[in-house]
């Protein structure tokens, strides 16, 4: 069976679903691989590589799509696009089905077979194929390197002939997976790292890697604090002491980062005009939230807005600003998938439309939205 | 006595020969201080701290200068700058001589008695004024954080769920004062990071952060490495054996830092072309040496260039992109001089023309170039 490796078109996509390493590991299922011209020339692996690897180079995306049974992509195919895919195609991409509109209808009516990878559900046995995860941890590393490189000052403590430069103060807020890398990256370039997080949980992990957890530590918080992972909502007081405690600090901090997404949700707001204007003269925010509306005030999509002397960093696409490491994770995800769906001694496609992984993922079959996530979607189109 | 804050005008330069932190200090010997609209705001450090701290605003480079003792600068006043200044001013400030030109005369012909920061020598007691080492410990760190936003793959290994992600391969090219702290920085971030250096018993102070020295160990090399700092001369047959190891190592590397630099004169050629296209596409060069004709060949000043599909990035002035703390450790080290030139008790410059700091830095004086470094210079000019 053939898979298409797709070239990304969207602005600012610089990842590819399938990275030469990876096409190795398809040869030796059995597939043959077609690669699109180009495809990985955003991620620094030129045509050439993957033609030592062993796939061959298609001109164009029909050319690769010609009697392929499985496509690639990393961002969900145009409706223009869809129209290339022979009817009943596997596709594995993210979809972004909630902000996807009629692009969701495109990929139905053209009779593809949508996995949407960032519906994997959060089970052991599909954490190998978790993109959000993946591409998360990168961005919360990227992050921290885009504050570093737009702060006027260095992050660690110096101590020279000429004094002591002092390290940078950094909050985090948002203790997930991007949270945690920025948190871990930081204290690595030796800042002082500071971390919220509306879980109290989640204070252990914070300070095991170093950071300080800022939370009002009442007794409402401690009883929260035992009561695991997804603890019950704070009452409305505790998070006007915990809003002021956040306010606060803000203030003192040389970079903020924030994290806090909720999915098929906008992003709640954590920073308002006002907290920026608290802060310092060339302090930095780097808000990771900011394709679904951003976690400050003030964030502008794909540029850095300068308000009040404080740069605020608002890549829409920050996994992509890491493209080769990201896509090597991404590609691994999207094989241990089709490893799910394939028949390794029979060689032959064999999805069990029942399982977990596949229930949870497939967006589009046979001509149809079938999410039962996406009724609402649906009747909207 | 007052002394001047200027502005910068040189494109580029965003750093500032006062920060408010240091004014206050010269408040404390009895100096007025006038700063110049704007002077930090390349800093992050607007007009207000400056007020706050006890300097005076002046409208313009006129103002600021009239009736100063002392001006201080980051880069050395133009030719139209400098005749704004009283005769008999003491200048403080990067000079640049042999590379000034006309600009040098200028500084003569105005009267001005301008120390080259540059010329400060090496000896203990002039450590504290040492402006090239605490701007090459910024620069050696920013390099790391330009390399790191332009790799398209992380730094440090990381294990997640889908597979590794290998550790970046640095190499450092010189182990001076930038040298040592890129190895530190990179170091920080989880790279592994090798490095060279002409010194042989530089490999010690490489070893000890982490990195590891690539030489030639022979018999020659030994000798060398125990002759200490400043050993003698390798031989050719050395040197090229030395050269063909490196070439070797650059193959396997992502990023190469290169820090060598001669004063007066251009920049030695440690990158060839072929050597940067024997490297992996996606990988980058920094060229700490670009404003002296760059230790790469392929290095184009002040951009990033991308050669067969490697990044070179050659900023000019790698101390004005961290200007909060560059500016803080330069108007330190200006301070120290300031005080050496200053008779605290009686509130009045007092200079001994005779000490070896003044005598190393006075450039010129009374009309003249006065350096016996810079006799060729002004026989030219």
């Amino acid at each position: 069976m053939k898979i298409a490796i797709l070239k990304e078109r969207r602005p600012g996509e610089a990842r590819v679903a399938a990275t030469p390493e990876v096409v190795k590991k398809y040869l030796g299922l059995g597939f043959e691989i077609a690669v699109e011209t180009g495809a990985g020339d955003g991620a620094s692996l030129p045509d050439s590589l993957y033609e030592q690897a062993g796939a061959t180079l298609a001109k164009d995306a029909k050319a690769a799509l010609a009697g392929a049974g499985i496509a690639l992509k990393v961002q969900r195919p145009t409706a223009a696009e869809a129209k290339a895919f022979d009817r009943g195609t596997l596709l594995l991409s993210l979809v972004d089905p909630y902000r996807a509109g009629a692009e969701l209808k495109a990929l139905a009516d053209a009779g593809i077979t949508a996995f949407a990878m960032e519906f994997m559900p959060r089970i052991t046995r599909a954490q190998s194929m978790d993109v959000l995860s993946s591409q998360a941890n990168l961005a919360g590393y990227k992050a921290v390197i885009d504050a570093a490189g737009e702060f006027g000052r260095a992050f660690p403590l110096m101590m020279t002939a000429a004094g002591r430069v002092n390290p940078a103060q950094v909050l985090v807020m948002g203790a997930g997976v991007a949270g945690l890398q920025a948190i871990a990256t930081a204290r690595r370039l030796g800042a002082v790292v500071h971390a919220t997080d509306v879980r109290p949980a989640a204070k252990e992990q914070v300070e095991s890697l170093g950071a300080k957890f800022v939370a009002v530590e009442d007794e409402e918080f401690k009883q929260a604090e035992t009561a695991g992972g997804y603890a019950k909502e704070m009452s409305d007081a505790y998070k006007k002491k915990q809003a002021e405690l956040t306010a606060e600090t803000i203030k003192k901090m040389d970079i903020v980062i924030t994290t806090a997404l909720i999915p098929g949700r906008p992003a709640p707001k954590l920073i308002s005009a006002e907290m920026v204007e608290s802060m310092k003269p060339g302090s930095v925010i780097v808000d990771l939230a900011v394709e679904t509306g951003g976690n400050c005030e003030l964030s502008e999509p794909d540029r850095i807005a300068v308000k009040h002397g404080v740069k605020i960093i608002g890549h829409r696409n920050l996994p992509a600003r890491l493209a080769t490491d990201t896509s090597q994770l991404y590609a691994t995800n999207l094989f241990n998938l089709v490893s799910l769906l394939w028949d390794k001694a029979e060689k032959k496609l064999a999805v069990d439309w029942d399982d977990e992984i596949v229930k949870s993922t497939v967006v589009t079959r046979d001509g149809e939205i079938v999410h039962p996530n996406l009724e609402q979607v649906k009747a909207e189109l």
